[in-house]
């Protein structure tokens, strides 16, 4: 019988035997209850999301380390930013899946800490986990714990935002502060512990991006959660796949002076850092006041403002004025400044 | 630029930067090609499944080793085994998501080999590959390459296949010859090589049950892949489920010599081995000949048989009449006799 207090994940919770069997009893069903997996079987039916519209299906992999950090851990992380990256969309989520890899000799008190907040996360988000896999991998053939998250969810009747759309004259709209998430993950590790209040501001965007919705079903083109890469890759893939430019003031972009010190200390743009609770929304200049009422109004729209307008350039170049009034490139990274904050 | 002939994936591949763009675009999309991913978006955005039906959603998390093996790699198998999750359930697969979570220094070669794999798997069993995601860790934090993947299908109207209803009487259908997949997977590593002509069954299952629907849509109570665990994984957990016990004759168990061979030289029962291209069925008795002739004219069909019937046992037991006439137990392991067969 599975030891809930002492006990640690070992080779059998991911052998389709009796002892999964307990692991998904006692651990995951009690954090993730409801009538489509207590079905018990090897997928999730669901009711047919007819005369509700298009079906939004996405997926992530969740390799954060440290697993826990402030404002966080890896569980909820795994649902928020799969909520996320269908609310970006413009689907209500609805339905995730979540596939576990656990590492041989994973203390199932911390799986069951782990679960618990995707749990929370979940009701937090309205969404349900309705399906869900393990696996068991041997001592030294994963670090800890990796997550997957699937959702699907349905795009409701009229909108279509995609990264295609931005046209000069636009404005861009970033929800709150940046690169939070990242500098929470940064103080969390080993090797370069350092004191700071910044939390992450991990959180599901699914209720704000509604709200914008329907401050102006039309005049949103696109939106992107600025999670790996930051806001500057976000703008950036928008530019390139609607063939456009950027111009972001620096001055107006929002950064806690915490977040931009510690970056100044270990050589990072802000910019470049991942948020898992921001959004970057690029939308017609005629409804951005709407727009932006609405978010100010959700407690993860609060800190909302412009930072900038998209403009003609078959460059594609994202650029800043910045606080000296100069003019610089906001930088697509080729590869990272930080691996696994996701 | 990537080396596609002779590079390795670095941190950077997985950083959400040019890096990364570049291994999705050469690595990819050329394998996955399809409207819903090449729009480049963070979610899939797919048509609505009015008048289909019910929603079904599955996932699974491949850590299968070696990688490659005896009529397959990680690749196929990942799509496979969803489709098949999503077929047993009498769902009709459409879109798959796909998330790799890949050690820094995998050979680039490789991946490609493995993601042409899961195109070509994936236009054999008729889905999509629609979302993805990639993420990379340090050297030695995973074992070269896990794979998760998830599925979208519908169920068409009438159907409610669950593992709740098998009833005395119903006879016990097993799709074609056991424990290939495992005996492929445990003759491929380094520790316990052997000559065998054994090869996976891994198939895509869905258009096998979608034929035997057509000739029976109601007499089919439950369908299930019999994968980790092998058969007497599957049959106890539907025991348990519909509270029935089940009676199987040992002497109606397709499985090649070859397999049996190798099973005794390492204690194994080949019931307990996995295959991931077989299913059972729980099928009324007075539709079980209509069901079996159009599962012969199936390529994944043409082994199927009659095992043995569901009987009324509150204990839940499995239970098998021996070649020799005796009669013994049919465990459900608590653990597992081979790790990471998928």
């Amino acid at each position: 019988m599975i030891d809930l207090e002492n006990g640690k994940i070992t080779m059998e919770y991911g052998a389709g035997g009796r002892a999964m069997e307990e692991l998904i009893s006692l651990v995951f069903k009690p954090a993730f209850t409801n009538d489509f997996l207590n079905e018990g079987n090897d997928q999730a039916i669901l009711p047919c999301l007819d005369e509700k519209g298009k079906i939004a299906f996405t997926t992530d992999s969740y390799v954060v380390t440290p697993l826990f950090f402030a404002g966080g851990n890896i569980g909820d992380l795994a649902i928020n930013g799969t909520v996320n990256d269908l609310a970006v969309g413009g689907a209500v989520p609805l339905y995730i899946s979540a596939g576990f890899i656990i590492e041989e000799g994973f203390p199932i008190q911390k799986m069951k800490k782990i679960v618990a907040s995707m749990g929370e996360a979940a009701k937090k988000a309205g969404v349900k986990v309705v399906t869900g896999d393990t696996k068991v991998v041997e001592k030294g053939a994963a670090s800890g714990l990796f997550i997957n998250t699937a959702g699907v969810g349905f795009v409701p009747e009229g909108v279509a935002l995609s990264g295609n759309k931005a046209e000069a004259g636009d404005v861009i709209i970033l929800s709150g502060s940046i690169a939070e998430h990242g500098v929470a993950i940064m103080s969390a590790r080993k090797n370069m512990e350092f004191e700071t209040s910044i939390v992450s501001d991990t959180a599901p965007l699914n209720g704000l991006v509604q709200s914008m919705l329907a401050a102006s079903p039309k005049g949103i083109k696109c939106m992107r959660d600025a999670t790996r890469g930051g806001v500057a890759a976000v703008l950036n893939e928008i530019a390139k796949q609607s063939n456009v430019g950027m111009m972001i003031e620096e001055s107006k972009i929002p950064v806690q002076k915490e977040v931009v010190a510690i970056c100044d200390m270990f050589g990072f743009d802000p910019l470049n850092i991942a948020c898992e609770g921001r959004l970057v929304a690029i939308v017609k200049k005629e409804v951005a006041g709407d727009v932006l009422n609405a978010m100010h109004s959700n407690p993860f729209g609060k800190g909302a403002s412009i930072i900038g307008e998209v403009i003609k350039d078959s460059d594609n170049l994202v650029q800043m004025r910045t606080l000296i009034g100069g003019l610089r490139l906001v930088e697509w990274f080729y590869g990272e400044q930080l691996p696994r904050i996701c």
